[in-house]
């Protein structure tokens, strides 16, 4: 008999943090591939912080978790057999396979991954949708211009780590706001950040106006809330505000903190612009290979925190990103498989 | 003896609605011009919500009116006496006169204003920084295309009747928002917008709903507030917000109530864009050429509520601005001129 199947479904919508008792663990045997399809044991689960926001019931860009599906994720996984032409077993995959042991796929939104290009988590950092998300999200969205003064949020997160270094490479001054001194003294020692603002420390304010004296180009919020106001206080004439995300509110029992100080877009003739890596998916490819080749030159670098564990622990891993425990990229490796 | 100058000085920083205390009424002897300088004679006062924001002493777009300053205001008037090669006895002039009955300039920001276009007051409204505010932010900022839906708020105001025109004119689905049902009146059946929705009989998400169901391209802001999170909630996908004011806000004592929904630009690809009418200074000649030619074309309208008083009247004609009362754009003229 096969290996059984585990999945973490919806089983509640959340209100604040989520509860473990907001999912439900089920096993059951798990599922054969039917024609044009194939399956995939997943090795290692993506925990996002968008995560958090698929479960709500709001209407968002993506149709919300339904309550008894198995919960929503990226992943990677190895095809474990197959009745699809493209995929062969044995092949590494990555794409949304959600919170279980094993999934089952027509191709959908899977891409092959380049095993030759890096070790398999760094497929879910910087050359996975961690990585796009802060390629197009800065080049794109934001444009910063060398010489330029970029500030990112939740700089010591997945995507922030990688928008930093990014703009550090096209020849920014690069400022990232992240929560404690060991954050910060890694940003700017080890990723080259010119400057990083401790948001604990309560100086969030007087420690922009120091660090980016002519006022912001470019802020990639990750975080909204309070670190948004006050960045908004010190955007330059015609600064691109890139949304992101916004941590801070995800588990907001009250109606969201809107930027009271969003008129000074007005006052700096600035914009403020949301945008979603799935619209670039086209141009993965071209970006893919212009993040390889600055991870082979060592201009930069992938964190991935890579938690090793029994899929069971899944509810108490994913939380630690609301408390702000990971460095870089938090990813559940699930126990039983290989380093 | 000449004709005493007359002036309203801002006397105090206003807390929440100004009153006419904040500032002080004083005559004194009109000033002469001296070399490269000429006097004008205020005929027209423009009245505009950005006013307020002139009276606080948080920085922004300009530096505040000092205590015991002229206050600011965009007016017209004739030329009565000139030391300046450029302005001549007899014309008339446009620009930042000020609150008072005389004027002496350099020149700074002063147009001439060519009166065969229209009459003079229309020289404030549509062919004026109203105008001039609408058509750049609308098209420049906004880019509406043809069969797309746009809506604007404080639509029966000065900026907003001519922004709602403009995109009528340019093909486009036209929404306005305004207070009271004469005022949606006179949007649908005079200005030809194609809905207008009565915030007052509080059924906008409703109203949205039923005149945008595809969601809406072009929001044009003349307000904040909880208007504003409403339309951020039925953004159309890659939207454009368009902030031009926020006179919900500008008398608040609380800190301004910041968009909650602001979270819809990510959802929707969508962008919040400021802007000031200054920067396109270079192309206004271009505008108010298009802006005359539908004016007499029959296809755009000027609506100026004039309201002829005498200058020390100024306090109470510039509050109806927030008591709603104008229907268009608000203007002071000054008792002893002709109409």
């Amino acid at each position: 008999m096969s290996e059984p199947n585990a999945q973490w479904r919806l089983a509640a919508r959340p209100v604040g943090l989520p509860k473990p008792s907001d999912w439900e663990y089920v096993e059951e045997p798990a599922p054969e591939p039917g024609d044009g399809q194939f399956q995939v044991k997943l090795e290692y689960i993506s925990l996002d912080p968008a995560m958090r926001g698929w479960m709500n019931e709001a209407r968002s860009y993506v149709p919300p978790v339904g309550i008894g599906e198995v919960m929503r994720a990226g992943g990677l996984g190895r095809v474990t057999d197959s009745r699809h032409p493209d995929f062969a077993p044995g092949e590494l995959v990555s794409g949304m396979l959600g919170v279980q042991r094993f999934a089952v796929s027509d191709g959908t939104g899977i891409r092959p991954v380049d095993e030759t290009l890096g070790p398999a988590p760094v497929h879910l950092g910087a050359l996975g949708m961690t990585g796009l998300t802060a390629y197009f999200g800065l080049l794109d969205v934001g444009r910063p211009e060398s010489g330029q003064t970029v500030v990112v949020s939740g700089a010591a997160g997945a995507v922030g780590s990688v928008v930093g270094q990014i703009a550090r490479i096209k020849g920014c001054r690069t400022i990232g706001i992240a929560g404690g001194p060991d954050k910060c003294a890694w940003l700017t020692e080890q990723l080259g950040f010119d400057a990083a603002i401790d948001y604990k420390a309560g100086e969030v304010r007087a420690e922009l106006r120091r660090h980016a004296p002519d006022g912001v180009d470019v802020y990639f919020d990750n975080v909204g809330g309070e670190i948004l106001d006050e960045v908004l206080r010190r955007l330059a004439r015609h600064a691109r505000v890139v949304i992101c995300g916004a941590i801070s509110q995800y588990n907001a029992t009250q109606p969201p903190h809107g930027p009271a100080n969003y008129m000074q877009l007005l006052v700096e003739r600035a914009s403020m612009a949301g945008f979603l890596v799935f619209d670039y998916a086209r141009r993965y490819p071209e970006a893919i290979a212009q993040l390889a080749e600055w991870l082979k030159n060592g201009e930069l670098r992938s964190r991935e925190d890579v938690v090793r564990a029994d899929l069971e622990q899944f509810p108490e891993v994913f939380l630690r990103l609301f408390r702000g425990e990971n460095v870089g990229k938090l990813i559940l490796q699930l126990d039983g498989e290989e380093a």
